[in-house]
């Protein structure tokens, strides 16, 4: 007999039928969303462009009208002084159609024209500095490398590791969170039940001739904003056309796109051949466990699933006590058709995620009051419905208001934020930006990206997601392993359960061999089909009842079952929690810093612009550098012993002792984004310069590496050492 | 014209013709060679061995011969005290065999007899302890696991956290290394440079019936091992083969193999069908990069060849600077055919790998003499070879009688033992084994390996290798990119270089359309082969010369090329690096220490043993717990207090406010390590526990924090606060 309780809240139902919606690449991804690198034309902008299109072509048949006039009063061979005027009224209109060209150049390629050349320019300055001090460097460049993967070099490795123990004591050990750390291999069933073997794709199309291989909807994407951006003399309505496609990429079917992709004439970039029809690629690198090549597996592309199938250990490990948060860093792999937007689009990343398991019936946070005053740039789904732009809300007035679905997801809002703007990442330049309606996964609660804005625009760099029961629902149904929680009540609940108790000596002489199937089926009935079959046995006495598994109706007879409802007492509640989950993509968090991190001042000499990374010391690859003032062995010494303190500290510290003159070493640190540098220039006293302001202190040798450990380390602030030292002025600071 | 300089030190000539003779498994593989595992038995041993089964088998025969006495005697009706005497005399014989069979026994099944069963035993608490307080878990557990995969989890991940943070302090800090971070995704042709796509395999054998695979060297050594402990009837000279046989099993080929296998009718264990012959397999888990499926790729199987890719970059970084190290922490994968040894033997694993280049001239090290007085247990090649154990041998003794091949290599020994010890490996159970000749690959110049004893016996967890030029050479000539280092003179030297000049127009005349392919197999000639031609021309006038890219002789003339040796002013030389190479199995290591570290002790009411991790404060999961000694809201109120000054501190601790009982709290953070625990008892002082000692002091509720900081960041010792605080004396402190 199995019985359905009316009391076991299932948070939300999910059936498999759902799972054909399921839109995994947009729930799970880390992915630069089309409406995150372009975000929405605002609509203020878009009707103005809108005007300036139709005014444009206005202006034009002006202007093809008048030229008319004026060959027909040639051809007319009228007067020179009526010829002259018809050419100046000509040259007006040819004139003012020139002024609208010039205003929609400017409006479509960004505010200001010359915005996204500079962008690029800016871009380009830092990629190359990134790549000449080693930060990155293209991975098995001696082979001609592969696209979409990169090594990260010294200082980017220092810059990581750092960022990587930032998370780890902002996450794991404030909020006393369970990291655990899975293999990448991962075995098909896992991710057949996660959804991502059968909905982890990409639409891909063939150049039909050369064979290579291309994302469709970057073609389509491509094409639009070409033609948006290039094509002045396109109508006001093929605008719109092609600026509402761009705004539903992500929802086109294969055969949409295809469609598209045919109407527009889109052939291949690089040969101009045909293209074939779009059909999904999966992004998953595809692999094989153990000899027999029979076991499929995958390098997993996220690393969420490792936690959700220790769910059940977890929570034993946790006392059986909700709420609790589990943690995991690790390498994801994502096999991208064709990487573009270098750092930030790569075919193996680190992901740090989150998965804070809840009551669904109780997503309070004891802590939430520590962040519900924080103030910071939010974009509500309605504002972008609206085309309004992002703006400043408090935290507790977002989740009072019900802008955020519930208090845990809006504590880990304020925590990202807290977290990214510790880091360096600049509070103007980050939005936490709510998914719309079509871009959420069918079962999530609610869901935010926050968003940073770089040279390539808003950036997704933190997905925070309220994904309901949806994992462990999957998971649960897939391995057999209920993966639940319970509440034991203090005192026991009455509660009215739903009773099928199938008469079988009945059932056994109706049904014989297919007893079995009927049962099955009778059992399985929710609480709505099996009132509705009551009420028809006791008008009807009978009733026809489809049994999938034999794959026809039978009669049921009112002697057969009986169907009622019972009060009973519940000593405990069994439910499957809800999972809000935060997942840092670490790598497009540090490209984002690094942009942010960047600046040039002029030279000392002011012939030269020198780079400067302005990472704060919890960041900086190296913390400090020590330079003996000139080649001396006296200088020397001083400086190795300064190396063992802040080595005995702990302090990441570089010696250049080469012969190069103090501002070009301090030039060449200031680019590797060192916060300090410690000058010996005597042998019982030296100089601490800070990297931005320029300013210099001067310590004993003891101190030195004390004073460094204590403003790297946070306990000190460069404002107060500086105003507890005295100050050393040289020109020698300069770069 | 193509000079040959004979000042150009070329380390270790390299030739194409030796890759065939590259044996890779045994030289990159972190791997458990027969001789980690099962060590070699000492050579008193075996002799000892070899008589037993001399005296047992004599013994046997005489039992036999005696029996036929007896029987003859009853058949001839001889008397009953004739007879009787002959049974004593049988009896007495029979009893002689049993003890020599007993001694036997224990002799073949390692030395007591028990021993065997008390280290499955120990094994089996440890393994046990580690998966109920999920320090590991079997990966994909609901789904039932994939073999030789597993989780870490909350534990564990934050022992492998802690065990990687003084990796790189201790290592990558206090040395100056450069740290890199490259994708697990690798090319076929870095993979085919470095010699893993063609020799990177185990040989395999399958059940003919079945299909199911087994490594072929695993079931001979199984045969082996099972005959050579429970077949006492076993003849001397055949054990002595099959002793023979387990320490040449690395060397076999698969043909060898095959055929022993087929001599001692050796079936499937599973099914006792029969076995194919052994065949190699590939042990890279392979996949592919990219939409196209036509860019082979595979998992790295050590992250070594990263770093050998990127010399030239960091080579550059480094101020084109010799020495230098670089050092990467990553993911390797090996797809073993049938993983075992639980959690040492495993396809996925974080290595921690340093690869330290150096002018092959100068392998000396400035730092050396800080490890010189280091002592512990060395196993060279020649104690090895003579049956004799590992002996204490002070470092720089090692190095100065050339035990050791140089200063670099043995620096690196010292600083390897430094690590594993400050771990908490106990010290005698650790050992540096030389590999025999037959182990090293031809290029190596020398190479130790860190073994730590365990229940399953010597494992191999680092190994220390002077692997020469081969790695940069491979990827140099591959790549074709110069993977060199160059040495600018102070002074310019002269040195005597050999001129090969082809006289182009007589060559011409001679050989026409082939002229190309003469000259550039002349200007080929090595310094040898040019001065026996200019001999040969200045005595014989002409000379046949095999042209290889022609297949066929020609003859050459006196006045087709000018052969000579010039003196030339050379400014620098150019050379290829020697690597030294530290390779840490980290899993391996955390594994070993949990055995180390573990032990039991009585409960206070002695009626069960429980269970204790002696993690030094370094590694431990959690530092420190906080317990208030009753349920009460004062003391859960300064327990937070204390646990917010923690959290500041950045130490991992957990509250406990369940009402078990201390003593039951006590047991249950033993058993996970915890060193320190803290009980509030009052509101203005608290005592603070350390858990071997069981030892406890009283320290006011403010200092809490920063005592527990104190003695886990290593500022003080337990000792030192123990000495200064009031004691504390409580029955309590039992678990």
């Amino acid at each position: 007999m199995r019985t359905f309780s009316t009391i076991i809240a299932s948070s939300t139902p999910i059936g498999r039928y759902l799972i054909s919606r399921l839109s995994l690449r947009r729930s799970h991804a880390i992915s630069v969303k089309p409406q995150a690198s372009t975000p929405p034309m605002a609509a203020a902008d878009a009707s103005n462009e809108e005007s300036l299109r139709r005014t444009l072509a206005e202006k034009q048949s002006a202007v093809d009208a008048q030229g008319n006039a004026v060959r027909a009063l040639k051809a007319a061979k009228a007067s020179k002084s009526e010829i002259d005027a018809a050419i100046e009224s000509l040259n007006r209109l040819k004139l003012e159609k020139s002024s609208v060209e010039r205003e929609l150049q400017s409006v479509v390629s960004g505010s200001g024209g010359g915005a996204s050349v500079n962008r690029e320019a800016f871009r380009q300055t830092v990629f190359n500095t990134l790549e000449r001090r080693l930060f990155f460097i293209p991975s098995f460049k001696i082979y001609r490398g592969v696209a979409g993967l990169y090594d990260y070099g010294p200082p980017g490795c220092a810059v990581k590791s750092n960022v990587l123990a930032f998370w780890r004591q902002h996450f794991v050990l404030e909020e006393d969170m369970l990291e655990v750390d899975c293999p990448c291999v991962t075995p098909e069933a896992v991710l057949k039940a996660s959804g991502h073997v059968e909905k982890f794709t990409d639409l891909m199309v063939k150049d039909e001739k050369m064979g290579t291989c291309y994302r469709a909807d970057h073609l389509l994407k491509d094409f639009c904003n070409e033609k948006l951006e290039k094509d002045l003399s396109l109508y006001a309505e093929k605008a719109a056309e092609l600026r509402h496609l761009l705004a539903v990429l992500d929802d086109l079917s294969a055969e949409e796109l295809g469609a598209k992709i045919k109407e527009y004439g889109i052939t291949a970039p690089d040969t101009k051949n045909p293209l074939s029809d779009p059909y999904p690629f999966n992004l998953m690198f595809q692999t094989s466990i153990g000899p027999s090549g029979l076991i499929p597996g995958y390098m997993r592309p996220e690393t969420a699933q490792g936690i959700f199938v220790n769910f059940k250990d977890l929570y034993y490990y946790n006392g059986n006590k909700l709420p609790f948060a589990a943690a995991q860093i690790g390498q994801a792999f994502r096999n991208e058709i064709s990487p573009r937007q270098g750092l930030l689009r790569v075919r193996e990343f680190t992901l740090a995620e989150i998965e804070h398991f809840v009551d669904p019936q109780d997503k309070s946070h004891p802590k939430f009051s520590e962040v519900a005053n924080l103030e910071f740039l939010m974009f509500p789904r309605e504002e972008q419905m609206s085309g309004k732009s992002a703006k400043r809300i408090p935290l507790g007035e977002a989740v009072s208001k019900g802008i955020v679905n519930n208090e845990t997801l809006g504590y880990f809002i304020g925590r990202v934020y807290l977290f990214l703007t510790c880091l360096g990442i600049d509070k103007e330049r980050l939005r936490f930006r709510q998914h719309l309606a079509n871009e959420m996964a069918h079962y999530a609660a609610d869901c935010w990206d926050a968003e940073i804005e770089c040279s390539y625009g808003w950036i997704e760099c933190v997905g925070i997601a309220d994904r309901s029961a949806y994992d462990l629902h999957a998971h649960t149904e897939k391995s057999g392993v209920a993966l639940v929680a319970q509440e034991k009540f203090s005192e026991p609940r009455e509660v009215e359960k739903l009773v099928i108790a199938p008469v079988k000596k009945e059932l056994g002489l109706a049904f014989k061999g297919s007893q079995k199937n009927v049962v099955e089926a009778l059992e399985a009935m929710n609480e709505k089909e099996a009132m509705e079959m009551k009420a028809a046995l006791e008008s009807k006495g009978e009733v026809e009842f489809y049994v999938c598994t034999l794959g026809k109706n039978v009669c049921i007879k009112k002697n057969m079952l009986l169907i009622s409802k019972e009060k009973k007492k519940e000593h405990q509640r069994v439910f499957t929690p809800s999972v809000i989950e935060p997942s840092f993509g670490i790598g497009r968090i540090i490209y984002c810093l690094y942009e942010h991190s960047f600046y040039t001042r002029p030279s000392k000499a002011g012939d030269e612009q020198l780079n400067v990374f302005r990472f704060p010391p919890l960041v900086a690859p190296i913390k400090c550098t020590v330079f003996p003032l000139v080649q001396n062995q006296q200088y020397e010494e001083v400086a190795k012993v300064i190396s063992t303190l802040l080595k005995v500290a702990g302090i990441s510290h570089k010696i250049d002792i080469t012969g190069t003159s103090i501002g070009k070493r301090y030039a060449r640190t200031d680019e590797l984004g060192v916060p300090f540098a410690i000058t010996v220039d005597s042998t019982s006293s030296v100089t601490i310069r800070e990297r931005d302001s320029k300013d210099q202190i001067r310590v004993s040798v003891d101190e030195a590496a004390s004073v460094i450990k204590a403003v790297t380390d946070g306990q000190t602030k460069w404002e107060d050492v500086w105003s507890s030292y005295p100050h050393h002025s040289s020109e020698s600071a300069d770069a």
